[in-house]
Formats: structure tokens, sequence, C-alpha cells
């Protein structure tokens, strides 16, 4: 599937933060690269840009982007850009658009799931699909400059800018046969060369369909406050959907957001935050081991802080698409061995205090309650999002707020036998409830070969 | 894909067995139920077995298979089964075989590559393709009443008994087109019943063609010499492929076999040998606790025989195909339990001895370390299976067996250190290695969800 992108104006409302608004960067990447992106992720594989102004800029950073990505990016531009209608820029493209492709402009940010949504539904012969939002509540929409949508059922009867009455709102975001040329054409010989022509006159004869694509992200990036909106929608994107436990639900994701969106901009990578927030919990471990509450405190701050800062590697990494299977594994393993130390630096503190064996041995039970409920939540985990619906997670972000809680306040060896008694209960809780699915006894000799593991 | 089940003969040389030869136990599980399983996996989503023998008792037990195993059984019965050649068992069926379809002895035991291999090769117009073993050296072939076959490239030129010159073995195992049945009529009328003068008919008009599968395991179970040559092959075949460590494959899995062997005849499950090895893991380091070698020495004796039987779950559970993603997980959820309260023994018997802090920092690490490797396992494991070839594999069995030979001399606190090292060690190299992966920097943002993992 071939995508085209429409990258040949000049965005005059946003020349304070870029000349060129395509290579304007939000949250460390350019719109054009999240355009892209976002369209390989849902499918395209082949690209078409169409450049106008500052071409030569656009298209060096097109070329680089299609070596970094290892995806063909051509590109064609249109002398018009500035004297025309958008149209003209799609016809442009004409001569490498022979099959039905996907179209965007490269000022609009959406999530791969729209993309496939629209995809999903049929395409007229000879017509276009649109993706229509229906929420004419959405708060990315700038209701005063968006393209308004009429359908009748999923027809579209009407489309333009100061449309009344209307019932959705034009995303952007087509899914096209090349029949889209003529009718640009023809609208074109009308006076009209703008994409909203052609779809108007598609629509009059009943060839434009539009595809309901309501609660899905997406956001035409056109001024200052609407690059605020996408920020800001693309941080809250980050809450969330990864199974957050509470801690991290309520206090860690919202701190981290606020760090991520100024290391964002920032050459730091995720995988040096894994380390950098590796070794504040290796700190926070060697304050556990001196004696006075000053010390235990101070770690227990340091051991909270990290685990705050450790929530800002993945969230670069989506935002900068830079995530990686070795990065999330990297991060789990230093984790793990984060709360090995903490803990383990806790039990120091409260053997130091006297109470011989007892402490040791809670410590003992706390590390391996830990790491079994590590070891056990790719199973549990993936158990429970077959079964959908919300839950409990008792994870780490639990586990270092309760460490924070017990140094702050003092009360060590309490704190140590309450998450080993958590994190071994909640270990036996997964085992009974692992069992009890159905599929827990599904037979099969090749299955078998896990068993060995070790 | 139809699967036939010749399963109407007596088996004389076996009736000291069993009365019946296709429900004879073959290391806990009747040979039929193995053929159809075998079969199943291969890709045979029905069966039709015709009985003769017994054939009450056959059938009761094929439709409890049936209902276990949730596949369809079709029986049919061979009146003459008797006083014929298996042919007219094979005409039996010819009202329920209008397809293509695969056909097995009920006493044949194979693997179910040998079937993919066979079904993969093209399947001559109104002919069929038999499994042909190309090894004349095969030590499970009963040379003397084997059946011959003599080949022309792909094309059987002959098949028999006593067939000299012969280049293979006919391993009981076709893909065949209906075009069978006229076979077995045109053979019969000229005095051969058998399946043998059918192929010798059809490969006398080309229509007969040999699929090689030199290497793959297959058996013909038909007197007493055959059933403990198929025993010993199967349980052979516990061995290796499984990843196991050198201590499991040089000591621990030849014991585990033996046990394995008597276990498989008793109403023992799977899970129940996990709880068990767990349990006695448990005693070993209690006796840990305990000071003089004495009660040293016996819990390194008991956590190396834990180690052993721990290899027998998932032995039986192959043999039995009671294999299970749940009892997999929890041997592996039991087994970190396991590691870690040996090791706390451990720790606190060196503690005893003295040393101050430092047999506890060192415990600490080794439980750590052993966490670890175990943690890292299966993202490694993953890695090296993609690079192939063989590799050391630093496992569960090398941990236990310095515990046990620490326990034995005497040697704690040099065994726990060795093990802190080694481990944590062997998780570094892990970390480094799948680093320098060229999948290790994989991007793309679907896959960063994992970093919020804990």
């Amino acid at each position: 599937m071939k995508c085209l992108i429409l990258a040949a104006g000049r965005g005059r409302r946003l020349q304070s933060r870029a000349d060129s608004k395509p290579l304007l960067p939000l949250l460390g990447v350019p719109l054009v690269e999240r355009t892209v992106r976002a369209a390989r992720a849902a499918g395209a594989d082949r690209f078409v840009v169409v450049t106008g102004y500052a071409a030569d800029r656009v298209e060096a950073f097109l070329r680089d982007l299609a070596a970094r990505l290892d995806v063909p990016i051509d590109t064609v531009r249109n002398p018009e850009w500035d004297s025309t209608e958008n149209g003209r820029s799609i016809l442009a493209a004409e001569g490498l658009l022979r099959e039905p492709f996907l179209l965007s402009m490269a000022d609009h940010l959406f999530e791969p799931a729209l993309v496939r949504d629209l995809l999903r539904a049929p395409l007229p012969e000879d017509g276009l699909c649109l993706a229509v939002d229906g929420d004419r509540d959405n708060p990315l929409v700038d209701p005063g400059d968006v393209t308004r949508v009429c359908r009748d059922g999923d027809r579209i009867t009407a489309i333009g800018k100061g449309l009344e009455p209307f019932d959705g709102y034009d995303t952007g975001i087509f899914h096209c046969t090349p029949a889209l040329f003529d009718a640009l054409r023809a609208a074109g010989s009308e006076g009209d060369t703008s994409l909203s022509a052609a779809v108007q006159w598609l629509a009059a004869r009943g060839r434009a369909r539009a595809v309901d694509v309501s609660g899905r992200f997406w956001c035409d990036v056109d001024d200052e406050p609407a690059l605020r909106r996408a920020e800001e929608a693309l941080l809250r994107r980050l809450r969330g959907k990864t199974g957050d436990g509470p801690v991290a639900r309520w206090l860690n994701r919202p701190l981290s957001i606020r760090l991520t969106r100024r290391l964002v901009e920032t050459p730091v990578t995720p995988n040096q935050i894994s380390l950098f927030s590796f070794g504040l919990s290796l700190v926070a471990a060697a304050l556990f081991l001196l004696p006075g509450w000053w010390a235990l405190a101070l770690g227990g701050l340091l051991a909270q802080a990290a685990s705050v800062i450790d929530g800002c590697d993945g969230e670069i990494a989506r935002l900068r698409f830079q995530g990686s299977d070795y990065g999330g594994w990297l991060d789990a393993v230093l984790d793990r061995y984060a709360d090995a130390f903490l803990l383990a630096g806790l039990t120091a503190h409260a053997w130091q205090q006297g109470g011989g064996p007892w402490p040791l041995a809670a410590g003992f039970l706390a590390i391996t309650g830990s790491f079994m409920v590590s070891y056990t939540a790719d199973k549990y985990d993936g158990l429970m999002r077959e079964r959908g619906g919300a839950r409990f997670r008792m994870g780490r972000d639990v586990r270092v707020f309760l460490i924070f809680l017990g140094a702050l306040l003092d009360q060590v060896l309490p704190v140590l036998v309450l998450i080993a008694l958590v994190m071994n209960l909640e270990t036996v809780r997964r085992l009974i409830v692992c069992r009890r699915e159905p599929g827990g006894a599904r037979g099969g000799a090749d299955v078998v070969a896990d068993r060995a593991r070790s």
C-alpha cells in the first residue's frame, strides 16, 4: 500500500517555531516523520511525498528518513504550491499512483489504529473513503478551522469549512482510488482546485464514503494552540494502557511525564535513563547501610525518585519511536537488580538495629517474593489481557513506594515483613488463578519443552 | 485431512502383554492413542479406525479418546479381519474416504515430523506416497520382519517382505488417493488382498511414489523385542533437544529417565512430581540450618536428588502427552523458590560458622544472580535458538550440583561466592550478547509497552 503525503505548504502560522512546517519537531520528532511512521505502522510500505515550500530541505530530510527507516520514499515537487489549493499537489503525484492509496497531510498526527479502521472499510469503486470523526466535542479539534462533513449513513453528502448542519469532522486521512485525480480535474475545471472540492464532486455522485473513526486519536497541527494541544495529547497518551499499577498511575506517571517533556528535547537516550535510574537506586541502597534516620530517609527519597525517573525511558522511547525489545528487557533486568539491592539495604539496616536472624529472614522472603512477582508477571499479565477488564496490579511501583514510606517513617522491619507477605501471597494467588484458567491444562507434546527451562 | 488407522489385527506375538494390540500400553499410553495423537500433531483432524479383533473394547476406547481429544473418530468393522490380509480392512473404510487421506497401522509409532515430510511431497494423481526409510542400519527395524522397498529416484519399483536387492524400508505410513481402493480390488482379483500387493500394482503403473524419511523416528511394534526397542527409543528421545545443561545431560537426565520408566506406569501426575521435588528441596534447605557436617551433607544429597526428580515431571508429561503451559510454568516457579531456599539455607549455615556480614553478602548475591539467570533465560534462549549452534548453558542443573558439592565437601562459603560470581557474570554476559544482536535495537512504537512491565 502506497501512502501519499502532502508536505508542500509553508505553515505561516507556525513560522516562529520552524521555518518549514513538515520539519517542525513535535516532542523531538518532525511532523512529517510522525506521519510516515504512523502510516507505516498501519501497513503503508511505500511513500510519495509532495514538496513545495523549502523543498530542498524537506527532500534532504526525507532521504535521510528513508535510509533510517529502510522504507522507499519518493518525492514530487509542486511548483505551484504557493498559488493554488492542495488539490494541485495531489495531481502532481498522479504518475506514481496507479493503485488505491492512502492519503494524509504532513501536519496531521494520527494513531495507526485509525488508519487500520479506514483500510478495513470497503473502498467504493472509482471513489474514496474518508476517516470522519463523529465526536463533535473532540477537544483536539479547532472548531473554527476544521473541515466539516455531513453524512447519510456511511455516504458523505456534503463537505466544507462552514458547513451547517454537520455531523463529523474531516480528519484529512483518506483511502483513495485513482479516480480522485479525475475528480480533482473536474472540480478544478469548475474553479475550485481544493481536495475538499473533489471530495464534494465525488460525494454528489455517491462515490465518497465516510468511515467513522470517533474515539481514535488524530490532530491537525496548524497553529501554536494546536501544537500545544497536540503535545499535551501525545503526553497524555503515555498514561495508562501499559499496565501501570496504582502508584505509577497516580504518582509516578504524572511526574515522569513532566520530566519527559523536558528530556525528550535533549539528546539523552532511553537506555541512558534506565542506567541512571539504576545508579540512583544503588546509591539509595548504599545509604540504607548507614546508621541513623537521615541517611535512611534520603535513601528512601532517592529510591522513589529513581522509580519516577524509570518511567521516562519508556515514555521517551515511545515519543521518539526509539522503542526496542532490548531496551525494555534491559530496563526490566536493571529493575530486578535495583529491587534486590534496595531490599538488601533495608534488610542490613534492620539487622544492624538488632533482632537477630529475624530481619534477615524477612529480608530474604521480601527479596524472593519480589522476584517471584516479576518472574510470574509475563504469564499472569498475558492471561489477564485475554480476560480483559480492570485489575489491581501489584508490581514494582507499589514495592518501591512501600520502601520509600518505610524509610521515611523509620519502619524498616514492618515494611520488609509487609513486602514479604504481600509479594509471596500475590505469587501464590497467581499460581491459583492461572491454574483455574481453562487454557491452563491445555495439552500437546510440543508445549512441554518449556518444562526443561531453568 | 482424514487419517485411516488399521486396528483390526490381534497381535498374537504380544498377547502376553495385552489381549488387544491397539490397546497395548507403551509407557503409559495405548499404541492406537499414540498413533492418533502423532497424526493429529502432523495435521490430521478426522480419523477412521478399522476394528476387528476385540472390536467392542477397541471402539469403546476410541469413543473415550475422541471425547478426551475433542477430535472426530469414526470406526468401521472388518468382519473378515482374521481370515484375510489387511487390504480388506482398508476396503471396509472406502465409503468414508472420498478425498486423499493419511494411512497408518495402529501399531506403528512415528514422530509428527515424518508425516509432515510425507504430506509435503506431491501426491501422484490416482496413486499414493509411501514414507520410506532409506537407513538400512536403522536399529529400530527388525530386518527379518520388515517390508522392503526398491526405488528408482522417487518412484517405487518393487515392494515385498523378502525383496532383494532393496534400498529402503516400508514405514507403513502412506498418503493415498482413493485410487488405492481400485488397486486393492485389482490386486485382490489376482489373488493377493494385502496392502503391499496394491502398492506393487500401483508401482507397476508408475503411480507409487517413495518419500524419503531417513533419520525420522518410526517403529513397528510387532513382538516383545520390538516393544522393548520402542520403549528404549521413546525414552532416549527424552534426552537432549530441551536445552539441558551439562549436569542435566550427563547426570540428571540419565537418572531421571530410569525413574520415569517406572513412574510412567503409575497414576502419579507431572504436577505431583513437581510438588514432591519442591518439598524435597525445602527439607534439604531446612537440613542446611542444622549444625554439623552430617545434616549439611544429607541436605546436599537431597537437593541433588530433588533436581534429578525434577526432570521426571516433564518426561512423564511428554510420554503421556500430558504437557501443559501451566505445568511447565508451575515447575519453573517452584524451581525458583527451591533455588532461593537452598541458597538461603546455605547462607544461614555459613553465617552460623562466623565471618560476620560477608557470608550474608555472598548469599544475597548468589540468590540474586541465580534469579537473574532464570529471569533472563527466555530472552537469551530465544536469541540462541535463532542463532542455532551448540552452547554451554549455565542453568539450574549446574547451580544445584554446585550446592550439592559444597555441602558434601563442607565448602559452603566458597560455593556461595562461586555461585554469586558465575550467575551475575552470566547475567551481564547475556545483557551484552543480546545487545550486540542486530535485532536488539529493533524499533517500533508497539514494542515499547514492554518497558512498563514489572
